[in-house]
């Protein structure tokens, strides 16, 4: 199995009933800076607060009812977390949500609204695959991973679909990676539509396994990850990595401090709440990192679960 | 002259090109915990981030082109001044605004990008007009009243005439009062094309003139404006309380903590910047102030300019 723009298309037509079609916002500040046409896919103003909510969707609906009836489980870092929760809600299964002790109390919240277990544990990927695998054993539940399953990515594709055929023209498409599942789906949909519509990721200089392993050629995770941008700390996926070396043109990297600049320049130009990990894009753009004079721009901005009592410009 | 729904009509089709069709936002867990539809129109998201580049605009570009060439000027404590000050670029005439000097930064910044000529002066009433009337005098500019001039009214009607448009059958539209102008269009353009539709006012408990004047049928300033929504401290104007009487049902009056929570509650829930302002009338909504249940319900979001650096949730 792989992703296709079939597959793609098929999710979106499963998932159009349970989504927002996203707004697509422009800036005239941010094109008078940036010397681009910037249009921004807000994702953030998704159900659930970010892109997550198609992929989650998207898998839970595309499960046959008898594997349905079993429920659904999955660690996650948060949004992944409450998509896949109000996914399960909205087709009446069950949903064991694996989340690390450290989450901000506003994604456990969000979880929570949706009415799934949730099970706390230790904060590293070996603690979440193993509470999961236990709960699988315990259940029968089905794992849906946050990024490495095919439905999850066709349904992330969805995004840039709504993009391309409200965007006429676009030269260039700028998607954030972390696992990698957005990005996978983002850029099967833009190659098999516009070949000629360049891809580039960017992820977090303190979480750069995706750029070095997208030069490396394997998957070669960071030892010590460090970045404000939470959503996009984990390691691309091996799944991810082949799609992404196949149909991605480039992955840059950005400091926080250039994501923190970026995500403030959004709320004050485009008013809307984008989380750090939505705000990477824009950073990339915002430091002359990525060449956008005179050209169309697609900015994914993937979601806008961020805490308001702790907002990185706020004296401590 | 007044105000009637061909000239909003007009006015729409004069504007349609130098102003975003803002879309309509809803939120699953707004509407579970109100237990009613609510519509959010997000004229935060409008050019300069207010509904006010609506009726700015349809003022500049209606004027004929020998009062247009000797310029406008205004009086404005922000988000008009930033609409008129666009306009007069967009017509390529000039522009000067009358600020008073304790405008917040954001906003005169907000105007300061459109290269208009801006006037400090003291923050009271009179020094605003005197020092306006001074430089029509001076210049032969044409005076923009931020909400008496009836083509800036007419301008402002026309988020409702998009509301009604995107989302059938509302039996309820909600808007904030302040001197009265996108109330006054609002409630012309629904009463309109939906008379059965309920018109129902918000406006803050420390400057509630337009809620005792309402009811005295005229004008009744208050004493001590004191309240957190910078852009409804000013008085109603008389032209707008006319109109107001004839179409809108009632005002409702919200404390400046149900504003402050209304606010944060849009910012999480909808991931969009609202101005307190912009707030007033889903706090009526969230205090329980007005009777919403099972109904569809329109909120014209109208503002999203804040100061980032002092947010009213912010540890001082």
């Amino acid at each position: 199995m792989s992703l296709d723009l079939a597959a793609i298309r098929a999710a979106h037509d499963r998932i159009r009933p349970y989504i927002v079609r996203t707004p697509v916002l422009a800036s005239e500040r941010l094109d008078a800076a940036s010397g681009a046409a910037l249009f921004f896919k807000c994702e953030n103003l998704q159900h659930i607060g970010a892109f997550k909510a198609r992929g989650a969707t998207n898998a839970v609906f595309a499960l046959p009812p008898d594997e349905a009836a079993r429920g659904v489980c999955t660690h996650s870092s948060g949004n992944h977390a409450a998509a896949l929760a109000r996914a399960a809600k909205l087709r009446g299964i069950a949903a064991t949500i694996v989340m690390p002790a450290n989450t901000p109390a506003v994604k456990v919240r969000n979880v929570e609204r949706f009415g799934a277990r949730i099970v706390l544990c230790a904060p590293t990927a070996r603690a979440r695959e193993e509470t999961c695998a236990r709960i699988v054993a315990e259940t029968g539940a089905r794992l849906i991973h946050p990024f490495t399953n095919y439905d999850v990515m066709a349904g992330q594709g969805t995004a840039a679909l709504e993009l391309l055929a409200d965007v006429p023209a676009l030269d260039l498409v700028l998607c954030p990676v972390g696992g990698g599942g957005l990005l996978s789906g983002t850029a099967v949909a833009v190659k098999a539509l516009q070949p000629q519509t360049r891809v580039i990721a960017v992820e977090p200089a303190g979480a750069a396994d995706a750029a070095q392993s997208f030069r490396a050629g394997e998957v070669r995770p960071v030892a010590q990850v460090d970045t404000i941008a939470d959503g996009l700390r984990t390691t691309i996926g091996e799944e991810n990595l082949a799609l992404v070396r196949r149909h991605v043109d480039d992955i840059v990297t950005v400091s926080d401090a250039e994501i923190v600049a970026a995500m403030r320049e959004l709320w004050e130009a485009l008013r809307v709440v984008v989380e750090p990990s939505g705000a990477v894009p824009f950073a990339a753009v915002r430091a002359g990192l990525i060449p956008v004079q005179q050209r169309r721009v697609g900015i994914i901005l993937s979601g806008g679960n961020v805490d308001l009592d702790a907002l990185p410009w706020m004296r401590k």
